[in-house]
């Protein structure tokens, strides 16, 4: 730990902090259409950043939607090559109404840093940046490095996996650096070398040709919302098991070495229930564990159900459509591609009389895991070990970095997913917040990562 | 039809349309906070043209919501008093962009005039207003009249229906003209003498204590959204019967001698199905007609299902909640206090695992009957047929005006539901409209009616 890189990186601290919050200000929703030159922003301030630290060819890479950012610094010779992944895109910060303080306006509270993005994924891909600037400052990268971070992760990432796919020469590599998952407990130095997958989607249900008076038509034509109720009670049952023909099949089950190592994590059930989701009982399949219901058993959700009369008091309207937002997750074993196809087929056929149905795939993502065995995952043990003097724990996540996939089956990259959320950080909901403490050791232990990685 | 009152009002039709289109400019939309000055104004256009007209004693009742309007003119000795009631408060006109011109420029085309409001009911208390104003102006009326107007029928009538509670001696009546329904085809002379009762509730699921991310909790946490739609899809099945234990219980069904009148209706379920619903089939109970499921039987119907993500694209969140817009149709039998205790305990009993459920009663209306065998409607028959030239059919609607009922219980007065409106006018719907020949003719039938009730 006697790196002089981590020396500046304690030297500056307080300025990383102040150049993040500016970053966090900008409020890069990428879902939104209404905010697609506040993604650019962020996208040419990350540039502009990586310029001034030292990073060569940084230049914007234009896509359908939002433009990612390239840099590199090739003059570790004999070195091997990362690839640095993050995303400058944030969620949407509704339901306003929860937060403490404006989503984007960053605020410093209980040795916390308040704000939409501030763990997912601003605050990593700043604790890359400054560990990259505070080598840099004070001798050099000790292996070679390209940055690629994209705006549109919130969204699917059509445009990184499109360029991807093409294999660009100028992403060649060893392999991945992604900061993007979280550690499994406070203190506790994690690789996550598991993913789930994805499918997102939206279910529409037509029943008359306009809205019609609940008074007048009740009764004698078809509600939508009804109709779509229907439906989703027949998707899943009321202990999580999905109903869909199939869905199953194939499913790729953890190793009973794996089993046993989450078994001797940290965790607690009823510490979780209370303190990250406070609702009455946990839920879930049968016969699995929290753990393997969210990292290794597939799902689905509904994250909203747009449509209908929606505003204060009452309006009597059958509305003539209604959507609901479903999502899936896939495990290991599973295909998007094939899961989309069962749950169509499925909902087509239940569909009750007098709606049409339409299905629509919006996004998704291959479920993943990491090989563990690698010098890579080695050598990033060794860092965290040094910076947080404990053993690494490996763990899945039950998100979705469809990227990850992507660098595998089109770079031949396996990834190295360091990450330092915690699990009360707030992802995708109101008060998101990164650790000040994690934001700090996450600087140094990627400073050491990289130095670890060239030896 | 010599009266000299409808050809004064057959001389200044134009000067009346002008004047309707006037007060459909004004949205006075009841359930939305924003236009609660709208709704002021459009009841002082009111009370301004009622003073105007030569009404007297005219003034604002103030009450917890939009103001009610009144006026009289008792000088018709040794003859019977009539309470006209009408309603100036408009629907929200969401979806706006299904509106061919917006909601609130009224614009004739194909023999229509088309506005929210037109037909409900802003349209037919002018044709109350315009008919007093031809009798008026043309020797006086011939009926004690007394004129109340309402701002808040669209949100469950509340200030109404606490002054009518009150039984204040300025609405002593001998019966109640009330304009707010519709003809059962077009030209044909039609009373209603029954309609649904009501109760419009809001169902709420909790679930976690705030937004989760559906990757990092998606399979052990409660979905609120699909709890909800579990939850309806255990309200009422597939055809339409209602699975609330003992909601159908007390029911009193039609007369064999009203079925069979209706059974003579002019009416077509597949010209309904094709031309006013559009939807693949009709729905609805097994064993029931149309007239049957949408007059005599009670409905379950949910309006919207507010909460969670509802933007475009994908937001990965686990809703902390989640709410349905849920009424029930009553008929005569059930109570909406009885309606009500059924749904809430059911509700209550069926609420799927790890989540909370809190059921609201937003309003609520009573079913009503209204014997045929009165003078009123014996007149109303006589007037109807001179103008249009038919027998009146009686019918039932299946919407609700709670105020019908609260006539009969607090006042001791039966309604003439003498109503214009045609059945595929849109009400609560977008493109709303009344029909310019009804508008006329209804005014001519206002008139005559007044005429012959005086008799």
């Amino acid at each position: 730990m006697s790196s002089s890189a981590i020396a500046f990186a304690r030297q500056n601290h307080r300025r990383f902090l102040d150049e993040l919050k500016a970053l966090l200000r900008i409020p890069s929703i990428s879902t939104l259409p209404e905010h697609k030159d506040d993604c650019r922003k962020a996208a040419e301030s990350l540039a502009a950043e990586l310029q001034r630290i030292g990073m060569e060819h940084v230049r914007l890479i234009e896509t359908e939607g939002h433009p990612m950012v390239y840099a590199d610094w090739l003059h570790a010779a004999g070195k091997p090559t990362t690839l640095v992944y993050g995303h400058y895109d944030v969620q949407p910060p509704d339901p306003l109404e929860e937060w403490v303080a404006p989503p984007f306006e960053p605020q410093e509270r209980n040795g916390n840093l308040y704000a939409r993005g501030a763990v997912d994924d601003k605050g990593q891909v700043w604790a890359q940046v400054k560990a990259l600037e505070s080598l840099l400052a004070t001798g050099g990268l000790p292996i070679n490095v390209r940055v690629l971070l994209e705006g549109e992760e919130e969204v699917g990432g059509e445009g990184i996996a499109a360029y991807v796919a093409s294999k660009p020469p100028e992403l060649a590599a060893d392999f991945a650096l992604v900061c993007d998952t979280e550690m499994f407990a406070p203190g506790l130095p994690t690789l996550c070398v598991g993913l789930r997958g994805m499918i997102y989607t939206e279910l529409e249900v037509r029943g008359a040709k306009t809205d019609l008076h609940s008074g007048m038509y009740g009764g004698a034509v078809p509600n939508p919302f009804v109709a779509l109720a229907q439906m989703v009670a027949k998707l899943k049952d009321e202990e999580g098991h999905i109903l869909i023909p199939g869905f199953y099949d194939g499913i790729l089950p953890p190793s009973e070495d794996e089993l046993a190592a989450w078994r001797s994590l940290p965790f607690d059930e009823e510490q979780y229930r209370i303190a990250e989701v406070g609702s009455r009982t946990l839920v879930g399949e049968r016969g699995f564990t929290v753990l393997e219901r969210t990292w290794a058993r597939p799902t689905l959700d509904v994250h909203g159900m747009p449509g209908g009369f929606t505003g204060a008091g009452a309006k009597t309207v059958i509305p003539a459509r209604a959507l609901a937002k479903v999502s899936m997750r896939l495990v290991p074993g599973m295909t998007p591609a094939g899961s989309f196809a069962l749950y169509k087929s499925y909902v087509e056929q239940i569909a009750p009389p007098g709606v049409e149905v339409e299905v629509r795939l919006i996004h998704s993502g291959d479920p993943c895991l990491v090989p563990t065995d690698n010098r890579y995952i080695q050598a990033a043990t060794r860092a965290l070990h040094e910076v947080w003097g404990k053993e690494t724990v490996f763990i899945r996540s039950g998100g979705s970095i469809p990227i990850v996939g992507d660098f595998d089956r089109h770079l031949g990259l396996s990834s190295v997913m360091m990450g330092f959320g915690l699990p009360d950080d707030n992802l995708h909901a109101p008060n998101e917040k990164f650790n000040l403490t994690n934001f700090a050791l996450g600087i140094e232990s990627l400073i050491r990562f990289l130095e670890e990685a060239g030896r």
